[in-house]
């Protein structure tokens, strides 16, 4: 269901919120433009639950996102962006 | 019907989704511009299945998208901001 | 009358479309800015009807669309990001 | 007025339209800053009246335009990348 | 209050209009990043003042604006634009 | 909360704000990817604490706030943006 995939969506990082040592992992750097894909997302979602950390709020917002196809466009938008960072770290895995 | 278009555009990747082994062969590097166009337009759909990637809700979400024209503005935007980063890992396809 | 022009906008490329050995011939390389300009509208135009590629919802969808300035803006930007890849290509026309 | 100067913005362009010469003078090379971002402001409305060349229907839009405070801010954005583009033409002014 | 907030971010470039001289003496090159932001924030707001230059019209506009809080934040966004094209000017303020 | 975090948003900031030696010492230099992150978070609060920076007005604004969801992924965007500046400033922490 979308109230579950928005939810993962948004608090698939509290996990990284409250392991800080893993945080400071985080790298540009993958082997694969797959991999780099991830990182994107990853990213992507760093950004929502930086701005909005508290689980119950998010929760309750679930039923709104849920109904709104824009903000999958959206979400898709920052991805992009990101996957541009990642991708270029990468010198495009051109080699 | 758009809203064969639109589950088009996000189903797509589902198959995908379900073969790892395929996914790991994304490849920014093209032969043509044109078919640099195809793997942006490919990531843009990417970055919609991966926040969403439940088929049924999808479906569910098709009447909202299909009479929003600014969705097909904004995720013509998603596809210019892949665009960017495929041409550049190709040099912008120059010689 | 926006109608006309907004179905121009979505049906351009429509025979590029059926047309595979045109649409190979994209290039991002061109003499002057104005035709990168060019280029650039013909990738936003694109992006459209490759997410939505059936005629019949598109004249559906332009009632909607001439009745949003906020379309026309977002078009722009959408031009605006494949303008910086095509001037990028060019060396911004430099010499 | 805002009536006014949408006009302007949206308009602005079509004598350069019908002056199919000038166009081909569209250059991203300038001496300052300060013309540069006045050549970011020329491709943002040749983004508008690309996409919507009718005079007349510009005009019928003005009303929805003046009350939207969101359009400003978005053609501001729209400058904005374009400012990116016409400022890496010219190495930013650096020397 | 945010009609005087909102005010000062549209009309804080009219001086400016109105002197073109200093309009001449836009600089990208800053000696800090604190100080390239604060161009960042200018340019943001010369696209505004640009597109509307009117100032009776701008005033209109603020009981709108200042009940959108997504404008805040999408005036962040053409910031964080500009902000890209300040700091590469800078070589990112390396050394 | 998410009145609580909004707020935590819009208002971190505000403490840099009369406190201008500090300002000064804004870097977009860090030692690992994460520090980069949180740069590129404070740089967007920064955008929207500098246009709006009235605290009973922010205040106000909140409850709007709290209810757009889409006020998340809009604020990611911004983070997504100047996250590219900050990564490409440090070459992306490649070695």
């Amino acid at each position: 269901m979308l109230l579950v995939a928005s939810t993962a969506f948004i608090t698939a990082q509290d996990s990284d919120t409250t392991d800080t040592t893993k945080q400071d992992e985080l790298s540009l750097i993958t082997e694969t433009p797959e991999e780099g894909f991830q990182v994107a997302v990853q990213l992507a979602r760093k950004g929502v639950t930086t701005t909005q950390p508290d689980k119950d709020v998010l929760f309750m917002l679930r039923d709104v996102y849920s109904k709104d196809p824009d903000a999958l466009i959206a979400s898709s938008h920052v991805v992009a962006v990101h996957y541009q960072t990642v991708a270029a770290a990468n010198n495009y895995w051109r080699e």
